[in-house]
């Protein structure tokens, strides 16, 4: 984190710490045959992350002086998608990981039944908070979020462009292909997050040109980047397995386009984020940190 | 079907045909690598079920004159949890099923990781279907049959069951163990499709105790009906696996009450499940209907 401005430092830090109490009170440990089921879900969900996706769902909705009780609300539904998909991604019949954020992956601590059941609960859990009046207490708003998140978690969305990434093994897939794999895999959850910090406040889908343009270079800035932490990245600081694209024969932004060229249009897209941005004054700065941010980040 | 009214199979046959329609048209195969991730969805959500939980949401709706389309859409939305979940269960880590609907299990057919994937998207299309203007003007309807459905689906519902299932196999659970482990597992979406009719009929949660007390009733019978079908039933007009839970020392009904009191606790459930709906006229006779099938059905 040692490129963030001090108030991206601070609202990391303060997001990190709102989303770490949100699931503490949302997975209280059963005393029944479930707390194994919650025991993972904790263990994916509290205490580590950069909270990206609530970041964004937190710093849009402030430009909008929404209420930030609700906007955490929001970016904890959101993050559960997140992490859902991450304990699924883990698995061994997809990724198989061992290592995320530092610690075992849910199916190596908590055996392959649980991780599966614990990322559908984390699924559930999201739509569960967006439906609850203490989110927000407009039902045309908590059914506008659930809406769009539905669609960017689904086969137009995330998963969608996760079943893509394991044909990318297979197949030999060009730049348009990967933009486009990328752009659902972890674009469409990035854009769910400033989409619904725009739909918290109120905004009309004709007034957020400009906020998903930002949300869209940010999102593909952010997989460039993620790409060459992949290839160039210490696995200590990533806390969590490197240089797997290159050991599978997949297209990636940097193999198809080498380091240089990635680490340029990277460079363009961030830049581009910002000046989606041009209509805003200093309340979208945060939102403008985040963008350089991606660029500059560790893991 | 041999022992269902005339009304209730003609009732079947017209949800079968409407739910196959649903699914048809929301997973059109993209021309892209996403194309074996909606073929799989659609292996595991065409052609196969008895639809029951469609049904009920369609035949309680209908007790309240609701508009057709919309309870159908619903009812779609219901079937997508259980069909996501079916997937997910059936997966080597889960009951390792080869099986199911008389096809083999998705994971069989398309492998592991698309069989995660889809079960994750048709989650997913749940709370896309619900959350679409098409499927009822008011907002907040919607949003109640949201959270209705992510209650009974996450881990204080289906989910959660499931986890307890999982620990039946190592453990010795007693009956109100049993009871409320399959009231989580295959009661609360069984509960939520006759709840939802009842959003959709507009009826305040005040005035669902008598469907409540159905919904609850016929949930425990068809789950001892299953427990009965497993140990005695026919694999191939089940068209899946029987005679797995005494294979795993897994306490159910069955095992703790013995054939003859499990059945007539089905009965007893039934007849109870029936009573609860002294307050409707004829209008309500397919969800009698449906009650008195359960015990009689031959998958």
């Amino acid at each position: 984190m040692g490129e963030a401005s001090l108030a991206l430092q601070a609202a990391l830090r303060q997001v990190a710490v709102e989303i770490d109490r949100q699931f503490d009170l949302l997975l209280p440990v059963p005393q029944d045959p479930r707390a194994d089921l919650y025991r993972a879900m904790r263990h994916a969900a509290i205490g580590g992350g950069k909270r990206l996706r609530p970041l964004l769902v937190m710093a849009t909705a402030q430009i909008f002086g929404v209420d930030r009780a609700c906007a955490a609300r929001v970016g904890t539904a959101v993050e559960c998608i997140h992490v859902y998909s991450l304990i699924h991604d883990d698995l061994p019949a997809m990724d198989d990981d061992d290592i995320r954020r530092g610690k075992p992956t849910v199916h190596r601590a908590f055996g392959e039944a649980a991780a599966i059941l614990a990322g559908d609960c984390l699924h559930a859990l999201a739509f569960e908070v967006l439906a609850a009046e203490a989110t927000h207490p407009d039902p045309f708003v908590r059914i506008e979020l659930s809406g769009a998140l539905a669609h960017a978690a689904g086969p137009a969305g995330m998963a969608g462009g996760q079943m893509m990434d394991l044909e990318a093994e297979k197949a030999s897939f060009d730049l348009p292909t990967v933009t486009r794999l990328q752009a659902m895999k972890t674009g469409a959850l990035i854009a769910c997050a400033v989409e619904s910090g725009a739909i918290l406040g109120r905004i009309p889908p004709e007034g957020r040109t400009g906020l998903r343009g930002y949300a869209r270079d940010l999102g593909l800035a952010f997989q460039i980047a993620d790409d060459i932490l992949d290839a160039e990245g210490d696995e200590e600081a990533a806390g969590k397995k490197l240089r797997k694209d290159a050991g599978r024969g997949k297209e990636t932004f940097l193999s198809l386009l080498g380091l240089d060229r990635a680490r340029e249009q990277a460079r363009l897209l961030v830049r581009q984020a910002v000046e989606h941005l041009h209509a805003f004054g200093s309340e979208a700065d945060l939102l403008r940190d985040i963008a350089r941010y991606v660029m500059e980040r560790d893991r």
